[in-house]
Protein backbone atom coordinates (compact mmCIF):
# COMPACT_ATOMS: atom_id res chain seq x y z
CA UNK A 1 0.00 0.00 0.00
CA UNK A 2 1.20 3.23 -0.95
CA UNK A 3 0.57 6.22 1.83
CA UNK A 4 0.20 9.39 1.00
CA UNK A 5 0.48 12.63 4.54
CA UNK A 6 -1.23 15.27 1.98
CA UNK A 7 -4.27 12.35 2.04
CA UNK A 8 -6.92 13.26 4.58
CA UNK A 9 -7.86 9.74 4.78
CA UNK A 10 -4.33 8.68 5.11
CA UNK A 11 -3.04 7.19 8.36
CA UNK A 12 0.06 8.50 8.03
CA UNK A 13 -1.43 11.74 8.85
CA UNK A 14 -2.56 10.98 12.21
CA UNK A 15 0.88 10.00 12.73
CA UNK A 16 1.89 12.99 11.34
CA UNK A 17 0.04 14.92 13.86
CA UNK A 18 1.24 12.51 17.07
CA UNK A 19 4.82 13.12 16.03
CA UNK A 20 4.96 16.75 14.72
CA UNK A 21 4.58 17.99 18.81
CA UNK A 22 7.36 20.13 20.61
CA UNK A 23 7.12 17.19 23.69
CA UNK A 24 7.48 14.01 21.46
CA UNK A 25 10.44 16.12 20.36
CA UNK A 26 12.07 16.83 23.15
CA UNK A 27 11.59 13.46 25.02
CA UNK A 28 12.64 11.39 22.47
CA UNK A 29 16.20 13.89 22.17
CA UNK A 30 16.41 12.87 25.84
CA UNK A 31 16.27 9.66 25.32
CA UNK A 32 18.70 9.14 22.26
CA UNK A 33 21.79 9.87 25.19
CA UNK A 34 20.33 6.79 27.19
CA UNK A 35 17.31 5.34 29.22
CA UNK A 36 15.92 7.67 31.49
CA UNK A 37 13.84 7.93 34.91
CA UNK A 38 10.80 9.99 34.83
CA UNK A 39 11.82 12.34 37.25
CA UNK A 40 14.90 13.00 35.58
CA UNK A 41 13.68 13.47 32.42
CA UNK A 42 10.94 16.08 33.55
CA UNK A 43 13.90 18.69 35.28
CA UNK A 44 15.51 17.96 31.97
CA UNK A 45 12.78 19.26 29.87
CA UNK A 46 11.90 22.53 31.20
CA UNK A 47 8.24 23.46 31.10
CA UNK A 48 6.74 20.19 30.95
CA UNK A 49 4.24 19.35 33.20
CA UNK A 50 4.20 15.81 35.13
CA UNK A 51 0.87 15.12 33.46
CA UNK A 52 1.70 15.92 29.97
CA UNK A 53 5.12 14.02 30.13
CA UNK A 54 3.24 11.08 31.58
CA UNK A 55 1.00 11.32 28.61
CA UNK A 56 3.37 11.97 26.57
CA UNK A 57 5.52 8.98 27.35
CA UNK A 58 2.33 6.86 27.00
CA UNK A 59 1.87 7.93 23.93
CA UNK A 60 5.36 6.99 22.52
CA UNK A 61 4.93 3.53 24.44
CA UNK A 62 1.85 2.79 22.44
CA UNK A 63 3.65 3.51 19.52
CA UNK A 64 6.86 1.91 20.06
CA UNK A 65 9.22 4.68 20.29
CA UNK A 66 10.18 4.23 23.64
CA UNK A 67 10.04 1.38 26.43
CA UNK A 68 9.12 1.62 30.16
CA UNK A 69 10.58 -0.55 32.16
CA UNK A 70 9.27 -0.76 36.23
CA UNK A 71 11.63 -1.96 39.18
CA UNK A 72 10.80 -3.15 41.92
CA UNK A 73 11.99 -0.91 44.51
CA UNK A 74 10.38 1.49 47.47
CA UNK A 75 8.82 3.34 45.83
CA UNK A 76 8.70 1.79 42.48
CA UNK A 77 11.37 3.03 39.52
CA UNK A 78 10.07 3.49 36.10
CA UNK A 79 12.91 3.44 33.48
CA UNK A 80 11.84 4.78 29.91
CA UNK A 81 13.93 4.00 27.01
CA UNK A 82 14.01 4.57 23.67
CA UNK A 83 13.25 1.34 20.69
CA UNK A 84 15.52 1.20 17.47
CA UNK A 85 12.13 2.50 15.67
CA UNK A 86 12.18 5.73 18.13
CA UNK A 87 15.70 6.40 17.53
CA UNK A 88 15.21 6.48 13.84
CA UNK A 89 12.89 9.12 14.20
CA UNK A 90 14.76 10.93 16.93
CA UNK A 91 16.92 11.51 14.41
CA UNK A 92 14.90 13.56 12.54
CA UNK A 93 13.45 14.84 15.19
CA UNK A 94 16.63 16.65 16.10
CA UNK A 95 17.04 17.66 12.79
CA UNK A 96 13.79 20.26 13.74
CA UNK A 97 15.34 21.49 17.01
CA UNK A 98 19.04 21.99 15.42
CA UNK A 99 17.33 24.10 12.63
CA UNK A 100 15.03 25.96 15.41
CA UNK A 101 18.42 26.59 17.29
CA UNK A 102 20.71 27.31 14.05
CA UNK A 103 17.92 29.77 12.57
CA UNK A 104 15.93 31.73 15.31
CA UNK A 105 17.69 34.85 14.69
CA UNK A 106 16.46 34.76 11.48
CA UNK A 107 13.15 33.95 12.49
CA UNK A 108 12.84 36.99 14.98
CA UNK A 109 14.46 39.64 12.58
CA UNK A 110 11.75 38.45 10.05
CA UNK A 111 9.10 38.66 12.78
CA UNK A 112 9.96 41.93 13.83
CA UNK A 113 10.16 43.36 10.35
CA UNK A 114 7.13 41.99 9.55
CA UNK A 115 4.85 43.48 12.76
CA UNK A 116 7.16 47.07 11.99
CA UNK A 117 5.02 46.87 8.17
CA UNK A 118 1.86 45.52 9.64
CA UNK A 119 1.54 48.45 11.45
CA UNK A 120 1.73 50.76 9.12
CA UNK A 121 -0.81 48.53 6.99
CA UNK A 122 -5.15 48.42 6.84
CA UNK A 123 -6.43 44.98 6.78
CA UNK A 124 -5.79 43.00 3.67
CA UNK A 125 -7.68 40.01 2.07
CA UNK A 126 -6.27 36.72 3.16
CA UNK A 127 -6.79 34.58 0.38
CA UNK B 1 24.37 33.68 22.23
CA UNK B 2 23.78 29.65 22.88
CA UNK B 3 20.46 28.58 22.33
CA UNK B 4 19.04 25.55 23.72
CA UNK B 5 15.87 23.44 22.70
CA UNK B 6 15.28 22.46 26.16
CA UNK B 7 15.38 25.59 28.40
CA UNK B 8 11.57 26.52 29.25
CA UNK B 9 13.14 30.70 28.62
CA UNK B 10 14.81 30.16 25.31
CA UNK B 11 12.89 31.72 22.13
CA UNK B 12 13.64 28.60 19.84
CA UNK B 13 11.24 26.98 22.32
CA UNK B 14 8.74 28.89 20.78
CA UNK B 15 10.28 27.83 17.11
CA UNK B 16 9.65 24.58 17.82
CA UNK B 17 6.50 24.48 19.05
CA UNK B 18 5.40 26.62 15.37
CA UNK B 19 7.11 24.66 13.21
CA UNK B 20 6.18 21.15 15.08
CA UNK B 21 2.60 21.76 13.45
CA UNK B 22 1.16 19.32 11.20
CA UNK B 23 -0.02 21.69 8.61
CA UNK B 24 3.07 23.79 8.71
CA UNK B 25 4.92 20.81 7.63
CA UNK B 26 2.07 20.09 4.97
CA UNK B 27 2.45 23.48 3.19
CA UNK B 28 5.93 23.52 3.27
CA UNK B 29 6.16 20.54 1.32
CA UNK B 30 3.76 21.73 -1.01
CA UNK B 31 5.71 25.21 -1.63
CA UNK B 32 8.80 23.62 -2.18
CA UNK B 33 7.15 22.59 -5.42
CA UNK B 34 6.75 25.96 -6.55
CA UNK B 35 4.52 28.98 -6.32
CA UNK B 36 0.94 28.22 -5.16
CA UNK B 37 -2.61 29.85 -4.84
CA UNK B 38 -4.36 29.80 -1.81
CA UNK B 39 -7.22 27.84 -3.44
CA UNK B 40 -4.74 25.60 -4.77
CA UNK B 41 -2.89 24.93 -1.79
CA UNK B 42 -6.05 24.24 0.28
CA UNK B 43 -7.03 21.50 -2.34
CA UNK B 44 -3.91 19.83 -2.31
CA UNK B 45 -3.53 19.41 1.56
CA UNK B 46 -6.71 17.46 2.12
CA UNK B 47 -8.82 18.28 5.34
CA UNK B 48 -7.53 21.63 5.81
CA UNK B 49 -9.76 24.90 6.52
CA UNK B 50 -9.79 28.13 5.13
CA UNK B 51 -9.62 29.53 8.43
CA UNK B 52 -6.79 27.19 9.24
CA UNK B 53 -4.51 27.43 6.00
CA UNK B 54 -5.11 30.84 6.62
CA UNK B 55 -3.60 31.30 9.73
CA UNK B 56 -0.83 28.56 9.07
CA UNK B 57 0.40 31.28 5.85
CA UNK B 58 0.53 34.21 7.71
CA UNK B 59 2.84 32.97 10.65
CA UNK B 60 5.34 31.35 7.95
CA UNK B 61 5.16 34.65 6.35
CA UNK B 62 5.65 36.24 9.55
CA UNK B 63 8.61 33.88 10.07
CA UNK B 64 9.87 34.56 6.68
CA UNK B 65 9.28 31.54 5.74
CA UNK B 66 6.42 32.17 2.87
CA UNK B 67 5.83 35.62 1.20
CA UNK B 68 2.63 36.30 -0.33
CA UNK B 69 2.39 37.88 -3.54
CA UNK B 70 -1.20 39.95 -4.66
CA UNK B 71 -1.59 40.63 -8.07
CA UNK B 72 -4.03 42.63 -9.25
CA UNK B 73 -6.82 40.88 -10.71
CA UNK B 74 -10.50 40.98 -10.55
CA UNK B 75 -10.87 39.13 -8.13
CA UNK B 76 -7.70 39.44 -6.33
CA UNK B 77 -5.65 36.84 -6.86
CA UNK B 78 -2.93 35.82 -4.12
CA UNK B 79 0.48 33.79 -4.61
CA UNK B 80 2.91 32.00 -1.70
CA UNK B 81 6.24 31.35 -2.59
CA UNK B 82 8.65 29.17 -0.14
CA UNK B 83 11.79 31.85 1.09
CA UNK B 84 15.29 30.29 1.17
CA UNK B 85 14.91 30.24 4.96
CA UNK B 86 12.11 28.25 4.57
CA UNK B 87 13.31 25.69 2.20
CA UNK B 88 15.80 24.80 5.07
CA UNK B 89 13.42 24.02 6.77
CA UNK B 90 10.74 21.95 4.20
CA UNK B 91 13.90 19.75 3.96
CA UNK B 92 13.67 18.75 7.32
CA UNK B 93 9.96 18.60 7.66
CA UNK B 94 9.89 16.92 4.67
CA UNK B 95 11.97 13.55 6.71
CA UNK B 96 9.25 13.76 9.03
CA UNK B 97 6.28 13.28 7.05
CA UNK B 98 9.02 10.41 4.71
CA UNK B 99 9.03 8.93 8.40
CA UNK B 100 5.39 8.66 9.15
CA UNK B 101 4.95 6.83 5.62
CA UNK B 102 7.38 4.91 6.10
CA UNK B 103 7.24 3.49 9.34
CA UNK B 104 3.39 4.12 9.93
CA UNK B 105 3.12 0.13 9.63
CA UNK B 106 5.41 -0.58 12.52
CA UNK B 107 3.94 2.07 14.52
CA UNK B 108 0.07 0.67 14.02
CA UNK B 109 1.62 -2.81 14.75
CA UNK B 110 3.00 -1.69 18.02
CA UNK B 111 -0.39 0.36 18.91
CA UNK B 112 -2.21 -2.74 18.58
CA UNK B 113 0.03 -4.77 20.39
CA UNK B 114 -0.33 -2.74 23.19
CA UNK B 115 -3.92 -2.41 23.02
CA UNK B 116 -4.03 -6.18 23.30
CA UNK B 117 -1.89 -5.89 26.42
CA UNK B 118 -3.36 -2.92 28.23
CA UNK B 119 -6.90 -4.83 27.77
CA UNK B 120 -5.74 -7.49 30.25
CA UNK B 121 -3.67 -5.18 32.80
CA UNK B 122 -5.54 -3.42 36.19
CA UNK B 123 -3.76 -0.13 36.27
CA UNK B 124 -0.38 0.87 36.62
CA UNK B 125 1.94 3.64 37.86
CA UNK B 126 3.17 5.73 35.59
CA UNK B 127 5.91 7.67 37.20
Amino acid sequence: MIYDVYSEACPTRLVLDRLADKWVLLVLGRLTEGPMRFNHLRREIEGVSQKVLSQTLKRLERDGLVTRQAFPTVPVTVEYAITPLGRTLSETAQALARWAETNIEAVMAAQAAYDAQAGGQTSRATT
